[in-house]
């Protein structure tokens, strides 16, 4: 076994348990989004690397994304991120779409990070936007669905939280201290990385960056300032927004929110884990006024988010939400095999009853019954069907149901019938 | 416009419109592969060159794939096809696992193809798979599960066919007319060839290959008779299995069917339509008896086929087939807003609808309500919910139903039990 070929790091096999949760996430995700009126779409999973380079900010596409020339020597980008994709596609088809855009997705993306915990190379990630509006409530709405899925997938406000800010507010503070807009990028992200800096280290970071003493005080002022967004008119708007929408339990301000992407240009939220299982952020988005504008298309504001499959798992499993029963059948049936020659019976019993819409396995081969049994339980098969020649001259089947080891012969003819009424008898619902 | 980033070549992008014939497409081959007890699972979409190397085939490995060294210097693959991925994957777990494993997955796979009809770069493919059993009841199950899906997407006998031979039969004709062991690659390559040919080229690849006259005139009377299945016991079990399992009617010998990849070791097949849409095999498949003991693990037989989605969708346009109603909202519902003052209102009722298990949009800013309805309209929404003061001072909303323009009053409070009954009258079934 030692020479088996291994699988590149940071990527992960879906074996049916896994696909299961995968599977049991991407509809959790569907419903929140489509609860909102949310259209799916897809973008192409490999992009030229011109699309980013723009704007998702140097640290994404120099350092993090995998790039290579194709062999017509363009630069391929498998993407890191699905927001230049949105708008690349509003933009191409700015003039046939309806405006406004609601749009969710969920997909593979690529970052070449140092695998840990929380984090792997190819993960999936959903992506959400509103296209086409301007207005705090917009921002509100994305909010929301984040808490209409946290509560979907059973998480309370005790757990995960989203901290907001805006980064108009931010900039008018920054400006206040007289910080010039040149540094303006510089002290976003010494903002970004306080939480993940000791304060010696991160004040020293500041300094040398260029704040002075006075500056620097003055952004610890600002940045643990709680009440900050009441200067905020689009703040305000966007917490009133919220309660109509039921979602402020999940949410509050910290003004020391600001994400680590370049093209946000005001509101900007992340979600985090509460019970201390990753210091990275669940989720993060906020709105994004130009970048249309940068792609080539005509100027439109959009707000969206995007959360990854890796850290929501992690946090789901730590709290016990995650799916029990993974990795079953999807059958609820498994029709037994006699011996070779009656193995075609088993055969053709299965087609019928897959005709008359029931989902069934047939064992394969031949084999000990008691085999054939203990398969069918190790799979999650409810019932099992034995069809032996005494039961093909009499005209029956026997039925047995797992769970209860209750047996019974039933007529051939009908046990479509007794077989659908016997599962739903069976089934908790 | 004309400065908007283009996509890779050979990407698609999938507005909602194609996005949901992808999911359509996925919706029913997930129903195809559950009938027959299948467990979904994927692999990752990257792996390193190695795990192709030896048994995919150079043409897809040298020629088709996109390679590229990440970061660490090490070859990455992004996938061309799944079974090698799979067989990695059961090698892994070979001792955890249990057999038989019937396992299907649904994703995307890249190949470096000239952009023609039919293909694409990017992809998606349909893979099933049946390990650890041996028996040509195996294959034909694999083939039942094609019919199958064909009848579920509306493709009948007249339109689509599958044509099955076994490469030990060629194997041991191609004996019998002297033809050695090393030249029977190259000779699977040329019968995989001829129809793609024209039948002089074609003869002179084969006598250029080495073939003396004779040769090439007993090979052609072997892939004309339609009867060589008979000298095979396999393939006789297998079409006896096909009949029980009710799948004959789509289901044809023919000895020129060899497939392209090294791998296969028995029975292989592959679909083509027969309204002349394209000239490329819709899927194809067969038995491979030996990947598993290859990537290094326990020797373990195994079966199954892959389907891309870009024939199938081709063929399923031309005949009519695909879903007609594509890219309208997923919610019935779509609350107006009345003005900025009343937006809150709206916000707020939309919220009180989810909460009680409905779909439902707002229209997201205050603008003129013809044009609200207009979008209504257009983005396909059932009800039209208006809320506006006399509503809300009077406890209740006024619906409307699009299609018949039908309008009337109802209480707040009930509000969405009635829209519960009004959309189930007004829907379908």
């Amino acid at each position: 076994m030692k020479n088996i070929i291994k699988p590149v790091k940071g990527t992960r096999d879906f074996y049916p348990e896994e696909m299961s949760i995968r599977t049991w996430l991407y509809d959790k995700v569907r419903h929140a989004s489509e609860v909102y009126g949310y259209q799916e779409y897809e973008a192409p999973l490999l992009e030229t690397i011109d699309l980013y380079a723009a704007k998702s900010g140097e640290e994404l596409v120099k350092e993090q994304s995998f790039v290579f020339p194709d062999r017509g020597g363009e630069l391929i980008t498998l993407r890191p991120e699905l927001t230049p994709s949105l708008t690349r596609m509003v933009a191409q088809r700015q003039h046939q779409l309806v405006f406004p855009l609601r749009w969710w997705s969920f997909g593979p993306f690529w970052r070449y990070e140092r695998p840990q915990k929380g984090r792997a190379r190819e993960f999936f990630q959903w992506n959400i936007d509103l296209i086409g509006v301007a207005n705090p409530e917009a921002d509100a709405e994305l909010v929301a669905i984040i808490t209409t899925f946290f509560r979907l997938v059973g998480l309370s406000p005790d757990q995960v939280t989203i901290l907001v800010n805006d980064r108009r507010l931010i900039d008018g503070e920054l400006k206040n201290i007289g910080i010039t807009d040149d540094k303006r990028p510089d002290v976003f992200r010494l903002i970004d990385r306080r939480s993940k800096m000791q304060p010696s280290v991160w004040e020293a970071y500041a300094i040398d960056m260029g704040l002075n003493i006075q500056q620097f005080q003055d952004l610890i002022s600002i940045l643990d300032n709680t009440d900050l967004w009441k200067k905020s008119p689009e703040l305000e708007i966007f917490f009133e927004a919220l309660e109509a929408l039921n979602a402020s339990p999940f949410v509050r301000f910290d003004a020391n929110i600001v994400r680590g992407l370049d093209y946000y240009t005001g509101i900007v939220f992340e979600a985090q884990d509460l019970i201390g299982e990753v210091r990275r952020a669940i989720l993060g988005g906020g709105r994004y006024d130009n970048l249309l504008a940068d792609v080539g298309g005509k100027p439109l504001p959009g707000v969206g988010f995007a959360m990854g499959d890796v850290v929501i798992s992690l946090i789901l499993e730590k709290t016990g939400l995650l799916p029990k029963e993974t990795g079953k059948t999807p059958a609820p049936l498994l029709i037994t095999v006699f011996d070779q020659e009656h193995l075609i019976h088993s055969l053709a019993l299965a087609a019928d009853l897959r005709q008359k819409g029931l989902k069934v396995a047939t064992y394969p081969q031949p084999d000990r019954l008691s085999k054939q049994f203990k398969y069918a339980d190790r799979m999650g098969y409810n019932i099992v069907v034995i069809l032996g020649p005494d039961e093909i001259n009499a005209g029956k089947v026997t039925i047995k149901y797992l769970q209860t080891g209750e047996q019974t012969e039933i007529d051939l003819d009908n046990s479509a019938n007794l077989i659908q009424e016997m599962l739903e008898l069976n089934t908790p619902s």
